[in-house]
């Protein structure tokens, strides 16, 4: 089975890559080839049991993108896109990505369907941005998406559109909505919730951190580790058991700020969360005060997603996975500019 | 006040411009011209108290659709949509004109907010379409959509994307998911509810006609009169009651169709009902059975959209408004081929 990775350069992507390489296989069928797309080109995971081609191109170029998605091609893990504050500052932009470039997607499997092939699973990621409600209530498995924020509306149209193409026999998606991943290794990104990793990571690189949020917000949560469970399941999951409604809620965890900022302390001292000073910020704020921080996870649980491990693990998991690699490159950084 | 309506030669656009014409106004507000536009010339309604333009062609040549809503553009209906039955049967030319058309519609309204209009209001006509459940329950305000079908699914994602457009100041949209829209003059159109309206005109036409679904199937509808008051209140509503949520479920009627054979019959006698034959079409059934049947209208209420009236009223309405013309009009019709 061949297996494209479109988006295969960020953070998610070089991960799953790697866990492909380490695992050869999805769902117990073996991997025979790895494409992994991006507009630049993505590093290519060590050891790998199968060839690993490394692609740069832009979604809505056809050529570029039927290279990334070859005949053959049984899964497609579509992580491409434009993050919230990003397609917020920017509409033109996000609705390119997230909108025409899933669409882009759609054309690709409908043209390898044309010819024969069996519609590609296509695992998208959507997101909990998608949803509106904030901090109040817990969101049912078939609540419904009325975003607060171009990307979750993006995102949202792009679920409506799988799903379409689903019934319809061009591909044969599911679509992961999201929680906030954290641990993320790097940089602070355009990601309005980009806070919500910064708050832990920098502490444990020694370095501050603002929270622009009171330490009594919740968030829905999910660790990369997780994540990729998640997405290697819905890799191989039987869609019928989904009927009409491609969309999944994984699993994920409620936590605080306040909750997060424990675990930080109990990992890693109260030194480490001494490093977080609040620096209230309205922009942030609007974005994320309305994505929910509770989901009734019956439904995915029944369909065999893994439930989120707590927080003192997820931090763990950071210090094994991605802190030394994430040293390592701040060490190696220019200092920013500024 | 000036006002396009696009989509202006079809059946809603016929009738909305006739009204327009003779009420010369929306919500108290004089209209000062008017735009009809569509892939051919729309009728100009008679002694209309303001210039009528009616224009030709395509959504999605920005000169042409620039020309149907020029700058002063106060108010957009956006009716022009494949219907269910085309849109299903050719997703490209669905995604085109549902989807593609919509978003034009967006970026010519963001063209004339960039020169300092204020965002126009665009009443977009989705549809019970875009929602599943079928006979069962009810519907609430808030109900998710997830359609079983390519034409519910571009009209949510219109919604989505006009709602997107109202929160970011491009424009001002109020999106009617309108019922099924019962007496329709002319003939029957691809529409999958096209028979709903053929049962009780073909025999008000002395003609036979076929239900493709049984008797107890029950449909959410609408008079055309009650979608003109509907179009006309969410062109003059103040959005700021719609909160982010810019869909509308509209105050219909829950009908089975022996309630509609039984208002026939009271209308215009048991000959009349006697004409409707059953046969079964389960291409028809298959699209129709996924819509609901009922809505609760508390929040449409709330706004001020009016109730539908009862069965045997939209009948008459149909015998008084449309009959006369609908019978001209098959007489001056050669025969049907085949």
């Amino acid at each position: 089975m061949q297996v494209s990775i479109l988006g295969g350069g960020g953070f998610l992507g070089r991960k799953l890559a790697a866990r492909l390489a380490r695992d050869g296989a999805i769902g117990g069928r073996p991997v025979t080839a790895l494409h992994l797309f991006d507009l630049h080109p993505p590093p290519v995971p060590d050891a790998a049991p199968f060839p690993v081609r490394a692609l740069a191109g832009d979604l809505l170029d056809p050529a570029a993108l039927a290279a990334a998605m070859p005949p053959g091609t049984g899964v497609v893990f579509h992580l491409a896109a434009v993050v919230s504050a990003a397609a917020e500052a920017d509409f033109d932009l996000g609705m390119r990505v997230n909108l025409d470039g899933t669409r882009a997607v759609l054309d690709r499997c409908r043209a390898l369907v044309a010819t024969g092939e069996a519609p590609p699973r296509v695992v998208f990621t959507s997101s909990v941005a998608s949803f509106s409600g904030g901090q109040d209530g817990v969101i049912p498995a078939d609540g419904r998406q009325l975003p607060a924020n171009s990307y979750g509306v993006q995102k949202a149209m792009g679920e409506l559109l799988l799903g379409d193409a689903s019934r319809r026999g061009f591909l044969d998606a599911v679509c992961l909505r999201l929680p906030t991943v954290l641990v993320r290794p790097g940089r602070p990104n355009r990601a309005a919730s980009s806070f919500v990793s910064a708050i832990l990571r920098e502490p444990l690189l020694d370095l501050p951190a603002t929270l622009p949020v009171p330490e009594d917000f919740a968030l829905w949560l999910c660790s990369p580790r997780r994540a990729m469970d998640w997405l290697l399941h819905a890799a191989a999951l039987d869609s019928a058991s989904l009927g009409l409604d491609r969309g999944v809620n994984p699993p994920g965890l409620t936590a605080r700020v306040s909750d997060m900022l424990g675990a930080l302390e109990r990992v890693a001292g109260p030194a480490a969360r001494a490093r977080v000073q609040p620096a209230p910020d309205p922009a942030v704020a609007a974005i994320v005060s309305g994505w929910p921080a509770a989901f009734d996870p019956a439904r995915a649980l029944s369909l065999g997603f893994a439930p989120q491990e707590p927080l003192e693990e997820i931090l763990r998991a950071f210090v094994a996975d991605d802190l030394d690699a994430t040293r390592a490159e701040r060490a190696a950084d220019r200092p920013p500019a500024g």
